[in-house]
């Protein structure tokens, strides 16, 4: 039989730390194959580089723990009891020096546990090797991808043929999550953004209950659907009425950066080489001012996870990874464009997996 | 102008730390007037003892940012950089050697940023004191949290109207989740728990494509609206068909267990008490066996918080506080039944914001 934890197992060699850890999230699902949530109670598999893991599970889990089929000591506790013995327990059994953990993850308090309960214990942040795992999604990944992808698109449809002028950015919000789970998302991958006019220049905008669209405003939508565990994000951004000249030539130029990103990916090119290209199209523009962000970021189980597509990180890419391609400009106080779509790194080139349109468009 | 990091600076001056730190979070909301996400980017508020605040803020977020009337130096970082000599910025503007943080929501990767940049500084877990600040729920909290429980419950209704033998735990999982967003959820507080059969017996239960309701089932419904901010969280369990004798003698044990949660209730009873006095009805019973966790939680902006209504915690409750009174019992491979109310601390006893009904109830 595999064993599920051989990558993990070579990542704690290739580290020199004594074992690796994972807590519920992303990798610990993709790992135990099933998800978990945490909450206020650590929650936490050590696998150590040679022998069998070890596990501290919160006793009320201990029913779904079962059909994980786990391999290992299990090191149960209660509520009432507190967590303190579980680790004492755990560190007694496995008498760890160094930890590889995943620190964008793992929270203080678990650290502070594995820590007071094993003096001396030196905790490695390991996120960009245990993550790494997840960098070449499977078959069955790029299928939840596709599915959740298609959600997205399929309530964008349906949202844009509804939107028009006097609408407020809340109630537009509020309709795309109703058609999101309405066409089977099983979650919203993350909060929506929804912002017109002004609003559409802040990259994190939040959707207002009090401003209502006014003719010629950009509508930005960024957005995904979660299904099989995959997370979709996509952004379009319309124009509910005529777009000034001025916002026209912006839509074109983040226009023509996005299909850069796309016209440049193939197996061997790094994630520097890819912002170069993008970003360098928009900073070659009239519009250099305005670039408040980098190309992208892989997507997955994760909606923001390796690889970083932004210059300086020279990791080459290969098949099977996947990452957005979202160039944008923001001008503080007046409008903002992003065009967002997913990219597939295939054997021979690259595919997208957004497949809607980013012609320039006018509704309403 | 009311400081609105006094309370924070009252913390540092009890634990005897510079500072403390702030990172997105229901905290961090509630403390500057706006959510933020920080995925792979760190995001700080310091406030110190004395003096004026900190923040390490994504370069993107700078327009959001600008809404939050921030008071104090801001420390800008873009991806393309790292956020290495932002946290270095810091650390020569406040010379800390000791820092209280959230240790339930600040990562590793943060806490390694501010070590690193600050060698030697002491890190203590103060998630106790800083959340403790959310115990006490203002007027317009509350009024949230009943916003949010009214979408829950009239989600529910509508649901169990369309409950029938046959139908998949999944599928039943996807109406409840369409209803909450049709009546207005902001989000859900967390992914529904919808469990029938042996399902049940499993607190943290995942919905299944392929179990089919039978007559007789127990079908266990754990979910909760988002609204304003404001998380709610309530538990049913009701019978597709008549139940067994067991399983009504189980009921009646846990609703009874409920109801002495509501009428023990008061401001000074501990939570210690109160479990004492839930969990000692369980155990009295025939079921004592069956017991899996404590009688619940706080709730607020989070939907786990303090106070954690267990045996051990003699923190004295007071007006203003909102917990889950939510006792259960569950035998593995057969059946559990679990009654949630959500229950407000009054000046003179307490008040239930959950209203729906918890007699046995039979559907389909």
């Amino acid at each position: 039989m595999t064993d599920r934890y051989a990558p993990l197992r070579g990542i704690a060699a290739a580290l020199g730390v004594d074992a690796v850890a994972l807590v519920p999230g992303p990798n610990f699902t993709r790992v135990m194959g099933r998800a978990f949530h945490s909450h206020e109670r650590p929650f936490v598999v050590v696998v150590p580089a040679e022998g069998a893991p070890a596990a501290i599970v919160p006793n009320l889990e201990l029913g779904s723990w079962a059909q994980v089929g786990f391999e290992g000591e299990v090191f149960d506790w209660r509520d009432q009891d507190g967590y303190r013995p579980a680790f004492e327990a755990l560190a007694r059994r496995m008498h760890l020096s160094s930890l590889g953990v995943e620190g964008q993850v793992m929270r203080v308090f678990v650290h502070h546990a594995l820590v007071s309960s094993q003096p001396g214990l030196r905790v490695v942040d390991a996120e960009r090797e245990i993550s790494g795992l997840r960098l070449r999604k499977t078959p069955e990944e790029i299928a939840g991808l596709e599915a959740a992808i298609r959600i997205s698109e399929t309530a964008l449809s349906e949202l844009l043929a509804g939107v028009a002028v006097g609408q407020t950015e809340a109630e537009i919000e509020r309709r795309l999550t109703g058609l999101l789970f309405h066409h089977g998302a099983e979650d919203m991958a993350f909060g929506p953004i929804v912002a017109a006019g002004d609003n559409s220049a802040q990259p994190h905008a939040k959707a207002r209950e009090d401003y209502r669209i006014k003719p010629g405003d950009p509508l930005l939508l960024d957005f995904g659907a979660r299904a099989r565990g995959m997370a979709a994000d996509i952004t379009r951004t319309v124009f509910v009425g005529e777009p000034s000249a001025e916002a026209s030539e912006v839509y074109e130029t983040v226009r023509r950066a996005n299909q850069i990103g796309h016209e440049i990916t193939r197996p061997g090119v790094t994630a520097h080489e890819i912002d170069d290209a993008v970003t360098g199209h928009l900073e070659a523009s009239p519009y250099a001012d305005r670039i408040r962000t980098k190309t992208g970021h892989g997507l997955g189980r994760d909606v923001h996870e390796g690889p970083y597509v932004m210059r300086g990180n020279h990791q080459a890419l290969g098949a099977g990874m996947v990452f957005t391609d979202e160039p944008g400009l923001y001008k503080l106080g007046a409008f903002g464009v992003r065009i967002e779509d997913d990219i597939l790194v295939t054997d021979d080139g690259c595919r997208s997996l957004t497949t809607f349109t980013s012609d320039l468009t006018v509704i309403g």
